[in-house]
């Protein structure tokens, strides 16, 4: 093994920067040397790449987004699309390639494995926190923590006005996020793509908890559990109460990466590196039972995630 | 001069709990009782208010909403209600009234100063800044950092996935908050509910932008500018850029006030009681030529506060 | 089991409100009543307490400090103050005791457990994640967020005035927190408690540093590595290099939680009260392996958490 | 005028980048080509710089610190020096420079200005706020902010333990950085350089305090007032209370600046440009009466900013 690659793909994720840092410098430490693509699998598709030393990522710790770029890329989504990344990575005497992104990227990477003979490794990396293998993603803190210092916020004016407010955060298909976004807010509802919400449900909560002597209401919903705006007018429908919906945006995508997320990028990171250098290719890295460890792609991508329902029933308790 | 009044009214804004302990101190310093009303002019028209001291206001000045909680109140816009409200006054021998709001707040002000012989002060509290009379309104400068904090992370986003963002933030009718943001956080361009907007100018702004190598662009657009989902389709047809929408809701009305809002917060609850003791009334508190001052009601109600284009001409030169 | 005590003690660490809102909301739903003893072990001396309910917890989860308020009891260390705190429990029919706190109270509830008939479960909470039998406490992710944050606005000053930093951050004897804030800062160096430091090896690492092209560096140091003034005039009278010290102080005790503070604080109190309610006593509460488990006080207080050195490698990898 | 000079110099202050670019962008729309001097002073010394575009400009906004970078330079003291400086405009035919700092870069820059026929426009650029001739400078606000979140984090701790805590500001001289955060944080005592302070009057206003059912205190002095170690150790001696002190450092220094200090920055920016157009020099942008205008340098220089002692007994009313 002489010369790696390293690509970020899809959704960008705070921390992805940290992850870039620590593939570099610890693969450089090896004496590898290491070609960063550009715009996700674009620069793979169109060869286009930069040497990646230690000082060209100096400086990027802390900073959100990706200094690579990141790109949704159609044409790799087909087989010849595949091949030609693969083709690149030939061409390039590359032999190995560290792929940083959330489950389409992982995905991706296991299509290119069967393409190349080049060790390919993952590092989940996504505030969705959607990926078999690892407890947790790089980026799924930062996002957390974004979306709490915004509902603090909001709760300011929640408790000023005696309102509710359906809060919706990010997460198209899971509730990862906003679970444990609704848990950490101390959210009075936390609605989930997993679990389809009865209105009814929701409605006896709030009469319950003004009963109780709330003065306001948080309701946090993942994006993917249906049109908020429709559900705000049947909550005020049937309660008569005062909602407002205030949708949490892309500032969840950015942002410098916390601790935790700069953590999991510096472990993640060192471990692919290792792995590669170990040989071992088709494999993603992650944190189980608070370990550094990898896992088969091939499992990872054919394995749906599960999210802990505990928690929602915790968070209904809490919220008393 | 020996009891005085308080009550926070219409959206609430932060820094309103610091004016809450600034008129409370100030006037218990030099001897008055403080009664506030809760809820806004409900407390008035419902006579529910609670006594204040030095002890009862002490940790607030940091938290965003208002302790006092408000309301906006749609009986107190008949001239029924304000007569209500200005019994109540007499009712408990209160001789001045603090309001602490906005726009239809300090309307309000004036009403019941009509109705009554007690002296009425306003203090201008909202994120919207769209207050005559004064330069700025306690709660706008934090509302301003809420937002640019905000759009600085989307900007990592912006950056990584190089794409245009259109950004909404608060300002139905005026563009005082989207300005002097769009300006701080480097907009390429700016929207606001004053200017017209021109699809072309837009499009091509953008499409200059792109030539000159800028590979993402910010637009922030005031609420009130329109039909923001619409622009995004407009663009995206014209321009064959990836355009996302970013609201930015709540949170700007929430948070802990930054330390010039409550600078403002201290200096307007020191000088609306030193009103009152000097038996004026029909007055607001304001921000004027950097001193702070006073300006009757009468006149901050008739008059428009200008935006300054001047200040959107140099934001489209600084993004070039 | 029918009436618990809750006693927040030793330091303050942001998340203890969190613990103390969800040991009263899981107890309440559960039929139980709670004390909350005040100013730690005073309030269980004196027996000053009041009681909780979900409502009386209410609004806290978000904020800093602790509502019970902490101090530092010399008395306690005594037996005969152990004894006396027992007394107040069997007083008050209290049979079971959830005590929140770092090293020394966790000490002080093994001691106490000894007296008395009532079941004592600690929940680690302290910025130094010093509590064998946890891998993190309540506080700790909070602190070195805190400490990052001040750390990257630091880097700017050293950057532009090509400087060396040192930061001293929290850590008598122990040295987790400036082990994780300096791997996740990208330190240059970091001195923990732990390892005896080498000038000669610190004035080598700066000096190759600046060799490589790195115009500045930031040391972070734990307060119990000695004297970091002395360290810092050395270092400039080896190296000739511009140095200054800046002591990252008592912020890092308080302040907001972060999302994994207050997810500790939900699930480690859930756990608490649980273990109360299965007549299990002497236990502490503790995330092992990424899961919430618990374990005997006894083993915690007669065990020495270790750090792991292969993380201090690790980060100077990193910082090649 | 064809090529104008810039140079950042002194202490850095957040917001010096946004003057950087706002003087690239507008110079450049007027079609002047910038210098970009490094260093300070040293790249003038030293002919040492680069050339500064819009693109060049590009994603430093909102950056903390200076890309130009800074020192302070002895060699720039004497006349010799200033001679050089004057030589190296002259050489590379700049007939315009910006120098954005504090009070001892301004001064520089007026020596400069009397050895050289090229124009020289100060901009204000400094934490400390102490300049003459404008009422803010760019950076104050920023590191008022990160002061006043410190300190709300600090109170938490306070109040938990129920201590009194010295907290130290920058400001070895003057004291309009402390007095500021005094007022927004609400401190029960300010200590500035400018009023000796009496023990005696500390520890009444303690016990003071203390009496009306105060349970923690917060002192803000700036590093100018003396030992604040001594300080501490008599204030425990003669009251008994436990006092702590945290010193607030480098960190005040840096970060991504407020929206304050950008607006500052962009219109100091646009204003130096326009003065040398309007070949004006040997002079300084300020802020006077809430509006941008500028002033001399030398009446700058020789004058010393005033500190408002109303505000600090405004403080001690409103800590009541």
């Amino acid at each position: 093994m002489k010369k790696i690659g390293l690509v970020t793909s899809g959704g960008d994720a705070p921390g992805m920067n940290a992850a870039i840092r620590a593939v570099v410098r610890i693969a450089c430490s090896r004496d590898l040397q290491v070609f960063g693509f550009e715009r996700g699998w674009e620069g793979l598709l169109t060869n286009t790449f930069r040497r990646l030393t230690p000082r060209s990522v100096g400086g990027i710790l802390h900073l959100g987004g990706t200094i690579l770029r990141t790109s949704r890329s159609p044409e790799f989504k087909k087989r010849e699309g595949v091949q030609k990344a693969a083709e690149t990575l030939t061409l390039n005497n590359v032999d190995g390639l560290v792929v940083v992104g959330g489950d389409g990227s992982l995905r991706g990477a296991l299509e290119l494995s069967r393409e190349t003979d080049a060790r390919i490794v993952g590092i989940p990396a996504t505030i969705d926190n959607d990926v078999f293998g690892t407890e947790e993603t790089i980026g799924f803190d930062t996002a957390v923590n974004t979306a709490i210092t915004e509902i603090d916020k909001i709760r300011d004016t929640a408790n000023s006005h005696e309102r509710v407010f359906i809060v919706e955060v990010m997460g198209r298909k899971r509730g990862f996020l906003a679970l444990t976004v609704g848990l950490t807010v101390g959210a009075e509802i936390i609605l989930v793509p997993e679990v389809k919400y009865s209105l009814e449900n929701i409605v006896r909560t709030l009469e319950e908890s003004s009963a109780k002597g709330k003065k306001s209401g948080i309701i946090v919903a993942a994006e993917g559990i249906g049109d908020t705006r429709k559900l705000l007018r049947e909550i005020e429908e049937k309660t008569g109460l005062d909602v407002r919906l205030s949708i949490s945006g892309y500032a969840q995508r950015g942002g410098h990466p916390t601790a935790r997320s700069r953590l999991l990028a510096n472990l993640f990171g060192n471990r692919a590196v290792e792995l590669l250098l170990n040989k071992q290719g088709k494999r993603m890295v992650g944190l189980q039972k608070g370990r550094i460890t990898s896992i088969e792609l091939e499992q990872v991508c054919k394995t749906e995630k599960s999210l802990d329902l505990n928690l929602l029933r915790l968070a209904q308790t809490l919220a008393i």
